[in-house]
């Protein structure tokens, strides 16, 4: 899960532990029990990573809303891994739209909030209007720095009105979520698009682009190519 | 309604009388009763337009999937306009998705697509992948042309996606729609690139872009530019 890059410039290198779609039966990425999700942090920061990306499951394995489990990851990872970011995933499909955010009040470093409604491969990814307005207030509240991910295009310029409106700090920083069936697809014509609209929309943001699992390395190419930070 | 562009190229002027959106008492646009929708349409008709979109409402001025009305329209528009295409909306925010493609059996020449979800003003515009494949089928089997209508960037490749899977007959006639809050914002830049992208992915597709109500004007004056079809 950890590649090095030589580059010259100073770059995130993101862990992302457990993805949101596939079980165990399907492939052997995700880590169910909290004790493996650590250790694995671990192991990746030691190697250099700096952001923990955290979304945690139920012993059925299915995406998992519970605080706490969230908060035994956090705690771990603070212990073992001194200074790293730690970020909590908001997504979750199949996951109760209220209970989403509701990990929040542990306060994590990052938190991932998506500012729109997309298709995923078997269903709407919900992220109505006023849900995305409540997330963004509650990680104000919080001071939880959100990270931004986008989906689709429309998502980019609601982010936008969400500075805008107060609801998010500047500079923000944007995830750019590509490879999703049904949602925007790996292609390097859309990376180089969303950067000229980022800049020109919200030009302080920083941002990085991620692939789900098959193009990943794909894009982390071009995301060097274009000046952004890593995702593994 | 009716604007006269001086332009060498032919192109397609639309008609479209109900927006789904505004009710009488915002804004004097929307038709409700049936007969003053044909007779909208018959002036439009006899100043050059070829083609009619239509969506109709219930009493209380509420977007209706009722066949009925569909039914009524498109025979009043045959025999007042012969020869003017009839297209059948199957938006409706707020209606049931199981009745949104209900009027379908009557046969219009052409019926909207949306091909993913999105967010709108006040919700999710849904679109579920099955719900999408579905109403393609339908419009298959009636012989009814979809306009496929993209609200976002992902909805350019799930039309495509469409296409290689036999539920969309290639060549494609696609509608950016712009403008609305929290899907794709008016931006001369975006159309570019959704024209640019549709070139590559699906290049015998043709093509219109409509703003919804306050920047029509502007996106009409790009379509002209970029070498598409208008909507009034
Ligand atoms: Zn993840
Ligand atoms: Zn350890
Ligand atoms: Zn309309
Ligand atoms: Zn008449």
């Amino acid at each position: 899960m950890q590649r090095i890059y030589k580059i010259s410039n100073p770059v995130i290198i993101t862990v992302a532990m457990t993805g949101a779609i596939p079980r165990k039966k399907d492939c052997p990425g995700p880590l169910v029990k909290t004790s493996e999700q650590i250790e694995e942090i671990h192991k990746s920061f030691e190697a250099g990573a700096s952001l923990a990306h955290i979304h945690v499951r139920n012993p059925d394995e299915s995406p998992s809303s519970d605080p706490d489990l969230y908060a035994i990851v956090q705690a771990g990872i603070q212990k073992h891994c001194p200074g790293i970011i730690v970020q909590f995933l908001t997504r979750g499909r199949g996951r109760d739209q209220a209970a989403r955010g509701g990990m929040l009040f542990h306060r994590p470093d990052m938190a991932s909030l998506a500012t729109g409604s997309v298709n995923f491969p078997n269903g709407i990814y919900e992220n109505p209007p006023d849900f995305v307005d409540g997330l963004a207030s509650e990680m104000l509240k919080y001071e939880t720095k959100p990270e931004i991910e986008i989906f689709d295009l429309a998502m980019l310029y609601n982010a936008a009105n969400l500075v805008e409106r107060g609801l998010l700090k500047a500079p923000v920083h944007i995830q750019f979520v590509m490879g999703i069936p049904n949602a925007m697809p790996a292609r390097c014509s859309i990376l180089e698009f969303l950067i000229s609209e980022l800049k020109t929309v919200m030009p302080d943001a920083t941002w990085t682009a991620a692939d789900v699992a098959r193009h990943q390395l794909t894009v982390n190419e071009w995301t060097l190519e274009l000046g952004g930070h890593i995702r593994t």
